[in-house]
């Protein structure tokens, strides 16, 4: 059989800087994967059609119309199509609530999943993380309780009976990267590098007393000038004040709750050292995989609606 | 009298973006005034001298050495000369420990006040507000209690019998300039407009749950999506949020005591608003004269001293 032959259908991740593409055959046979820096940032809503083509074009076939399922940013207002948000409680993706995007070339029809919207106990929104929420009960449908799931922007979600219950997003992530990068503290935090306890202190100083965070970072810049203080020290320290502040804000999450972390390995050991901290055991998931499992749940829910 | 005959002396306040140039005769008279947009941040070493030089070389003269007295970021390690930080408890400037810089012309001897710095009970720094608060006490020898100097980088200051007992800097103003501007809040957040009530509830969550902030601010962000509320609320609201923030952490500085706040009109405006919702009543003075005021005090304390 011809590559065009083999392939069934085709996921992908659309994101806001990254699109990442997975053609798949009979039974989610894994037959290429491909990348490309093409996020929906830099895209107009008629750039996405002609984009997305140039990654597949070698695995379409004239004779048959190749289903296309996208997750991620791709289904925003300023998307490809908008998918408008799911309110929770509900399952993570429902096969009803996908939406069609409109394409020009009859080899694809392509499917967006919608993301999540919570209104109370306060307004938050997901796109993306759902497909991992997915794709992680798809190998634990009995899990009940938090997933913390860290990143630019990190969610604890909170999961019954195959449902997000609620949710809640910190900026974590971003406001690491907008002081250590772009703020005064700059020059005085490290690219790299660690201090194990200097990120302890942290943590324990923003559990204890989440209000000091405030007065606490400029210390970072005033200790590099007076000589101090390390600036690998000073990165941990920024780190541990940061999550702190988090897990301080998300106490009725993790108090007594049974919790799983999906994340980049580097990052899920350093929300898991935090955890631990306050006396909590975290298995770290590598979320690297979950968003094609989830991609994988997504067509076999929408195959099914079919029949 | 020509101009440079009446020239005595010329006060700098030489900042990181900014350069303020006063060109006084005797008495403190004020002469001219002048500014550009020459801050420390774009100079090298080599710099500073013809850029001073560009501004004032109308006053000066070859019958006679003027004086230059700058404060501000000038007098970092990496502006005109380096003034060593004076260490707290002690006045805001003290002439012993101004600084000369090197000059190539022989019309101009530069002096630079110093910054001050503390280490307990917390690192901190300050550069440039020393001038500031010289300038308030100069009109106000006896005020014992906190002044508030709001800005960029806002600083609590704790004075007593004219010294700078302790202080404590936050980064609110820098925050949010990068979470309104730079973060995925940006397009949540309106450049102008104001509600009163958005930014009351915020100051008051943060102050009584200050590990709340953290959460709140992704809230901004969906509750724009979801078309719950308006841009000039949320600037209002994250505003009120992150000088919550700042209170919640400065409450030992304010909790009966004896308040002014130093700031340009409309942010001390703000300010008294935050702290008037905590029954405290603070007055707010134009901080833009006090750093001509502070830089008299620092002239003639430097001339005492030589006589």
């Amino acid at each position: 059989m011809s590559l065009q032959e083999k392939t069934e259908w085709i996921a992908v991740d659309w994101g806001l800087t990254n699109l990442r593409v997975w053609v798949l055959g009979a039974g989610g046979n894994l037959l290429a994967e491909r990348s490309a820096d093409q996020g929906m940032e830099k895209l107009t809503r008629e750039g996405f059609e002609p984009t997305l083509l140039a990654m597949i074009e070698d695995f379409l076939s004239d004779a048959k119309t190749t289903p296309v399922l996208c997750s991620g940013m791709v289904g925003t207002a300023g998307g490809w199509a908008e998918a408008p948000f799911q309110a929770v409680p509900c399952a993570p993706q429902s096969a009803e609530a996908f939406v069609s995007a409109k394409t020009n070339d009859p080899r694809i029809r392509v499917t967006i999943v919608p993301g999540l919207s919570q209104t109370s106990p306060a307004p938050d929104l997901m796109r993306g993380e759902e497909t991992q929420i997915a794709g992680f009960l798809q190998s634990n449908p009995k899990f009940d309780g938090v997933l913390v799931m860290p990143g630019t922007h990190s969610k604890w979600v909170h999961i019954s009976a195959e449902e997000v219950v609620s949710f809640q997003t910190f900026l974590t992530g971003e406001l690491y990267a907008l002081l250590a990068r772009q703020s005064i503290l700059r020059n005085a935090v490290a690219i790299g590098g660690w201090d194990d306890s200097a990120f302890e202190n942290g943590v324990s100083e923003a559990i204890s007393r989440p209000e000091s965070v405030a007065a606490k970072l400029f210390s970072l810049q005033a200790e590099a000038q007076l000589s101090s203080g390390s600036p690998e020290a000073a990165r941990a320290r920024l780190s541990g004040l940061l999550i702190g502040m988090e897990l301080a804000a998300t106490r009725p999450y993790w108090l007594g709750q049974n919790l799983t972390i999906l994340a980049a390995p580097d990052i899920g050991r350093i929300y898991a050292r935090a955890l631990s901290l306050q006396g909590l055991q975290a298995p770290v998931l590598d979320a690297a995989p979950l968003v094609r499992e989830g991609l994988l749940a997504a067509y076999e829910a929408l195959t099914a609606t079919k029949d």
